[in-house]
C-alpha cells in the first residue's frame, strides 16, 4: 500500500507526544493519524488540528471510548462522563470515527454485553449532536476479561444493527479477528458502516494479552487478503497500523515507525 | 461436585507417570483419568487398562489426535498414522473418546479447515472398526496458529454435522469456549454429541497461549453454568479437570491434585 492511504496510530510510537506523532507520520508520508488520548492531554485541540491540516494529515480515529460495563450506577455515569470528553476530543479534531473499546465482563458475559447495548445507546444522541461517529471495535476472545466483552465481528454487526443509528458502526483490526471462519461473510455485512480499519500482525508467543502484536508482515496474517475484504465491502478510508509491543515499545521511535512502513509498503 | 462425577486429566500434574496418575485419582476418590499419550510411553495398555478397572476408574479421554492440516502429502500420511495409533491407543484403555487437537494454519485457514474436514472423514472408518468416539475440541482463538483452526463451538458443530457420523463429537473445555456469545445455544445444539466436558479457568495476564490456565475458581469463568448447560444438553459423563499451567506444574503433583479437588469441589 501507498503510504498516503495509510495513517500511523499513536499507539505504534508509544511515548512520542502528540507534535512527534504528526511529525513521524508527515515525514513518512502517511495520510493520517490515529490518536490515543494519551497523547492528547494538554494538547490545545484547536491547535493541534490546525497543526495536522496544515500538513495534509487526517485523524483517522480517537481511541478510545467504551468500558461501558461498570459494578455501579456511579461508576456507570463516571464512565459516561468520560465517554463524553472523548466525543468532544474526536469532535475538536475532526477525526474520523470514536473506537469504542466495549468493556469487560468477570462472570456474567450477558448483562455486560446488555450494558454495552445500553451505554452505547444513551451516547449516541450526544454524539449525533457533536457530529462523531461512534467505531465498535470487536477485540480477539483473550480479551473478554480485560477489555471487552464484544469478541467477534458478527456480534459487533448484531450490536450496531440492533443500535441502528448511522452513527454508530464498526472499527476493524486485523488482530482481533483475523482466526473467525464466519469474517469474510461478516466484513461484508458491515459494508458501510466500517468506519476504521486497521492492521497488527498475529505472532506467537503471546506474552500479555495487549502487546504482544507485530507489525504487518511479522505474523501469519493474510493482511492484503484482509484490506482487500474491507475495501470489497465499501471501506473508502485510510488503513491504521496500530500495533501494541512491548517488543517494538523498547525500540526508537524512528525505528518502529520505519518497520510499521515497510510492512505496510508489502500488503 | 463430587469427585466421583471427575476426572483426572494426566497434563494437570504434567511430569507424573501413568502409575502415579492412576493413585492420585484413586486417593482423591476421583471417578476416572483422563490420558494424555505422554504418560502411555512405554506403557503396557492391557495391564494399565486392568489396573484402572481394579480401582473403578474410567478412562474418560485420550489426547490427542488430529493436527490434521499439514504442508506436504507426506507429512498428511505420517499425521494419519500417528491418529491411527492414537485410536488404537484409546481402544486399548477403553477410553470414552479420542480428543482431536484438529491442527493449525499460517495463513491460509479456509485450506486448513478443508483439510481438518478431509482428514477427519478419512480417520472415521478406522476409529469406526476399533469402535473409538472422536472428539472434535474447539479451542481458543489465541491458539489458531499453533494448535487449531476450529475456533469456536459453534465451528465444530458445524463440522461434525457435515460428517454425520455417530463416532464424531465434541470435546468441550470451558477454557477455550467461555467468552462466546453463542456458547449456550450450541452447547444445546451439541447435545448428546458432547463426548467430553473439561474444565480450566482463564486467568491474565497469558503468559504463553498454551499453559497460563488456572484451576476451577481462580479466574471469571462461571464453571457451575458452564457444567449446567452441558448436563441440561444431555452430557451423563465424568467432568474432566485439565490445567495446563506453568505455574502449577512448577508445584509438586499432591499439591497440584488437591488445589483441583478443592475448586471443583465448589462447582
Amino acid at each position: 500500500m501507498d503510504l498516503a492511504q495509510c495513517s500511523l496510530n499513536s499507539v505504534t510510537v508509544k511515548g512520542a507526544g502528540f507534535t512527534e506523532v504528526a511529525d513521524l507520520a508527515e515525514q513518512w508520508g502517511f495520510g493520517g493519524v490515529g490518536l490515543w488520548r494519551d497523547v492528547l492531554d494538554g494538547v490545545d485541540l484547536a491547535g493541534a488540528s490546525a497543526r495536522l491540516r496544515g500538513s495534509g494529515l487526517r485523524v483517522t480515529s480517537v481511541c478510545r471510548g467504551g468500558m461501558f460495563p461498570q459494578p455501579t450506577a456511579e461508576l456507570r455515569r463516571e464512565a459516561m462522563a468520560d465517554n463524553r470528553m472523548a466525543v468532544d476530543q474526536a469532535h475538536a479534531l475532526g477525526a474520523d470515527c470514536l473506537v469504542l473499546v466495549c468493556g469487560a465482563a468477570h462472570g456474567d458475559l450477558a448483562g455486560a454485553r446488555l450494558q454495552v447495548h445500553d451505554g452505547i445507546a444513551e451516547l449516541e444522541p450526544y454524539a449525533r449532536q457533536a457530529g462523531v461517529r461512534l467505531a465498535v471495535e470487536p477485540m480477539h476472545p483473550m480479551m473478554a476479561s480485560s477489555r471487552s466483552v464484544i469478541t467477534s465481528l458478527q456480534e459487533a454487526n448484531d450490536l450496531i444493527e440492533a443500535i441502528d443509528s448511522d452513527l454508530v458502526g464498526i472499527a476493524l483490526d486485523s488482530y482481533h479477528v483475523w482466526w473467525d471462519a464466519a469474517l469474510q461473510q461478516q466484513i461484508a455485512r458491515a459494508g458501510e458502516r466500517l468506519f476504521s480499519v486497521q492492521l497488527a500482525d498475529w505472532v506467537t508467543p503471546i506474552q500479555g494479552e495487549l502487546s504482544s502484536r507485530g507489525m504487518p508482515g511479522e505474523g501469519c496474517i493474510d493482511m492484503t487478503g484482509f484490506v482487500a475484504d474491507c475495501r470489497n465491502a465499501g471501506y473508502a478510508g485510510l488503513v491504521e497500523v496500530e500495533i501494541l509491543s512491548d517488543r517494538w515499545w523498547a525500540e526508537a521511535a524512528p525505528r518502529a515507525v520505519h518497520a510499521a512502513a515497510n510492512g505496510l509498503a508489502a500488503v
